[in-house]
């Protein structure tokens, strides 16, 4: 346990609570030389960022993340509040920090940008919390990929659904206005994830033809109680056209009644598939032609540690990883770029806003009603 | 036993057989008071014609089609030819033969309107193969949407795959040839159950964007071995916008590795959704969003006497039905439909021709790159 | 179509009705050239049997199956009724008809062995309807057994769950009283698949030991109305050794809520695993552990053309075959033992009676409390 | 954070790494108000000890656990090495350190007679690492079972299968060595795990019959490479008799191709049936009689935030709890029980014992041939 890294947490909700929990893991789960310092936590009032240092565990706390962005000790910032992050995220590179930030990155592109050119100025690491790629399974799904077991890819088809909207009487929040989370809904909450896997995975999407609904047209505003209208998308269907040449499709909800955590994917090659679904983390099902015809078929391979990562959690296959131990890895990914172990890990602030170009081509595509460009830099 | 109904069919095939099958099967399932005599073959030659009576059971043959769809003693003729199926329905329904053609009913679209109209100008029961939606799992399916118990449908996805010709090798055959099969490939031969099955559950589709493409684009010759072009697509990403209202993806692919018989669909409702796959047709999954919270899943129901049509199979649940009583149950429609028992057995040549449209639709979409309108009668 | 085959079918209820429908279909489904024809039905009444005969295509029918049995224009006899069988069956081999009687074959051992000594003087082929394992899927299983897939055989579990009787308040039928179905009942009824399944897969049982338990003590008598006590047992819990030197475990329940047709079992050997569910029948999942570590899992093998029979009813893989098909399969076996074509067809009264003995060692060992060996011939 | 709570782990393996990851998660999980300090590790040298300090993050190290368990700064233990556990536990108890154990607790029932008296002496907690039943999926099911959703129950299956050991050239390790592990092997090992699992969804066990196998009789000694002996079971079969009138059955093997973390179970009741597969740990399946038969079915329940415990990991349902997780909740019961606020949690010493009387009556039994009682103290 050589060097100490002290981590300042923006948020202490669902995200801030996930990201201080692989803080606290990562260092005895990894073996790391670096080991993360849960130091100081900001929420919007000192009283709660009270009682969330004393429940998460940090040394710290202030009401006022300024204080926590430009306070000398701190290494690193995570931001975990909610929509929009800029602030917070050119705060804490002006004053030389890391930065490993929620996703979406932005609340539209142009902020993407700016926070794109600042970390690429500052050279710090910079990285946004896209953290399904980090799945063990995910990374076996890509190595299978990259590594020709499938052969020539011919199609995907991606999808992520979660039904944590499908009530119409729930009210309208911040994903829900697009001063906050910008002109995308699910496509850009969702998407942000299913985008990112697509680009992980298959490379870069060069077209977007799209389709967006706003199924439920307006729902209670929280305090007031009136109907007031939702500003974004609940679902969009996408058809891409990657780089590489190949043709997929992309479906995103966030009103798919049944759905809890329904990120999958299903890639197809000449010589093999391999289908993923979020829900059942710790397998990965591959078709490989190969197979004597008698006894082919998809099989279903519970990821152990014959597969990246896994074997940090445990030495025995099949017991599975959870959620947050993803969330761990993409932590100890943002420790080896921040000590120059990695500089390039993925997904820096560049791949977060070519994610926010393949959306923006989207709604594009959905106003125009034909296929669009994605921009290129 | 009051009735015999003498039927003569058209190919000895795959299709040819499974239809015979479902003539010796179809009157002591359901007990008809009509009951189907297989009367004569034909086939291309008059000794595979007579070989196949024998295999099949039937009590005459011929090497030509003519003569049987002019045999006075012939209450109906099914068609279980390749294509192009043309000439030999408007000939039998010109002998007044009440017709089953397999799909897809026609080459191109010209050719199933003129079908079409020859079968409304003769009142004969005319039927198109589009045997998947007769799957009582499918049946249960269309009676939750039609029923509310999904709420108000807002997506849906529709998908068959299959790898039939994902080996590169394979030579071309009739289905990849334009003059033939028609310009869509995949798109018309798998397209024609996945888009019909698509009509059947969710009603007209009234605009279509897409994509297709052929991943192998030189075959060998059968004859010759030499590469020669595949004239159609291997596999087809749609967007679909229902007359209804309703935003769907639907996926077809001939190159799908892995993939046997996986034609496959997601219904999401306000309420419920349902998910099917027809490789496992015996069992449709529904979620319901009534169920108390703890306790809420999808459940994989198990078809039994309770859904339409099985328990005239078995009477016991959970049995499974297979691929050949789907058939036997469409024979039950079109004897119904022939003996004035249900005139508007679906799908009739009018629903195989919304078929067509959409199929045009799609590939005038593919070369334009926007939506376009499904064209109306 | 060189020969005819008279059948005779005696009842007329589930079994018979399955039956019937697999003499209509297995000549087409095989090209056999031995065609059977459903001549005559027997029921308990000449109106029953008059209305299942035009209802299921026979051309005679009668009231009093001895007719049936005796009539010289028949060659085979398919017993369909409820137990006792051992009246019919001796009664049809005496007039030198070939039998194929349904399971259990008799309601106690002394009557097994009494129909098998008789149907072994005669030399007639006699079968009986332990159907399962004329699935494909279990076709190959047994062969992934017998080639050395799965190395050594080191453990299987067996198991044969329904859920027919889990409601407390249906009525008492034959299958409840001992003076018809015998000593056991679930043990009887389904432990005659699953025992028959296990003897086909794995060979010959040498000692049990069981535990049996009625879950319903009591149930009402249809015509009184009056609870009655339930005579033999709703599960029973096996644990087996065979010959080979395997040992296993074996359960079935008619009181297994949830479960409809819940055959399934899981063999394992030093280099693979097999495991099988007939809820999904048209699949068979294998781990074969020469797999490379990374890509190894169970696969899930979808029935085609490559594996036995599944051809002859469909020649495109993945399309399912259903539960009439297996009795179809059964059929071209009865016929081509009955034919001199395969005189060893499986099962035989042989066959049957090893099943018997193992139900009474069970029956034993539940009453004793510890091992009983199954008694030889 | 009021209190901190000092824990030395005995064992840097599998399971000291385990437990270690549950120290630094539990606090901040769960938001305690004791949190525990990751003090000192001992394992077989101090150069190995300070390696896995550094590592795992333990503030101090020693290579005799005799240090660490007479340390005065220490509150728990945690014994994490292989069997025997003994010598460790009385020791800690003997220093008044509370003391969870790694299963087995013993290596024979005397052992565990004693450290169970020991332990009930002191008054202080013990709990031994039966950490399955912590999973929240298992949790649903142990509730699903108390509070009658599946009315009386009738019948279970448990099993535990993996194959670690199926490849016959693995040396012999303690596992196989009567002397440290005992006379069961797969039996006490994977055993452990299901009969305590069984115990607590179903309440103890009454009689055992069983049946053991040694399926590789020798393998190679680690250090002279010398073929010698196995001393224990490689797979058990038993069947069960619970007080609460229960009959089930058993299955654990270590040699079962295919299976990674195959704990599984299916407990069928009168009005409902519950499966479980610890490969699948975010999940359960529940069939509800009580549904309309006609959309009636096993229903696959993804855990969430409705869940006892799954909501201190993530509020979002369906995101997948994993391994470690478990043994987070395990950590959380065993500082209750130790700090006073849960003196009962489940499994103290006791409730080992009471394992390992029914691994006792299981090698009795499979010697014996015939049911065998479970003592009792």
């Amino acid at each position: 346990m050589d060097k100490t890294w002290r981590v300042g947490v923006i948020g202490a909700g669902f995200m801030g609570k996930t990201h201080t929990l692989a803080l606290h893991a990562v260092g005895a789960v990894f073996g790391l030389d670096t080991r993360p310092v849960a130091d100081m936590i900001a929420t919007s009032s000192v009283e709660s960022a009270e009682r969330a240092a004393a429940r998460l565990g940090f040394a710290r706390y202030t009401g006022d993340w300024r204080e926590l962005v430009s306070d000398s000790a701190i290494d690193a910032v995570i931001v975990a509040a909610p929509l929009p992050h800029r602030e917070m995220v050119l705060a804490a590179l002006e004053h030389g920090k890391h930065v490993l930030c929620e996703k979406p990155l932005a609340s539209h592109t142009a902020e993407a940008i700016e926070m794109r050119d600042a970390a690429e100025q500052t050279g710090l690491a910079c990285m946004v919390g896209l953290n399904y790629p980090k799945n063990p399974a995910s990374q076996l799904a890509r190595d299978l990929i990259a590594d020709g077991t499938l052969g020539e890819i011919v199609s995907a088809r991606i999808v992520h659904v979660e039904d944590f909207l499908a009530d119409p009487g729930l009210p309208v929040d911040w994903r829900m206005r697009a001063a906050e989370a910008g002109k995308a809904g699910a496509l850009g909450d969702l998407g942000s994830h299913a985008i990112g896997m697509a680009h992980w995975l298959l490379g870069p999407i060069a077209e977007v033809m799209a389709e967006t609904r706003v199924i439920h047209r307006e729902r209670p505003d929280d305090n007031t109680g009136q109907r007031v209208p939702v500003e974004n998308d609940d679902q969009a269907d996408l058809l891409l056209r990657f780089v590489r040449g190949v043709s997929a499709s992309l479906h995103v909800s966030r009103v798919a009644t049944g759905h809890k955590m329904g990120l999958s994917y299903e890639i197809v090659g000449t010589k093999g598939t391999i289908i993923f679904d979020q829900e059942r983390l710790s397998e990965l099902q591959l078709y490989a032609h190969t197979d004597d015809a008698r006894v082919t078929g998809f099989r279903r391979i519970p990821i152990g540690p014959s597969h990246r990562d896994y074997g940090d959690f445990c030495p025995a296959p099949g017991h599975g990883t959870g959620y947050n131990d993803m969330v761990t890895i993409q932590m100890r990914d943002f420790i080896a770029a921040s000590t120059g172990h990695c500089p390039k890990a993925w997904p820096n602030f560049s791949d977060a806003l070519a994610v926010h170009r393949v959306i923006d081509a989207a709604l594009d595509s959905a106003r125009a009603g034909h296929w669009v460009n994605v921009a290129e830099d």
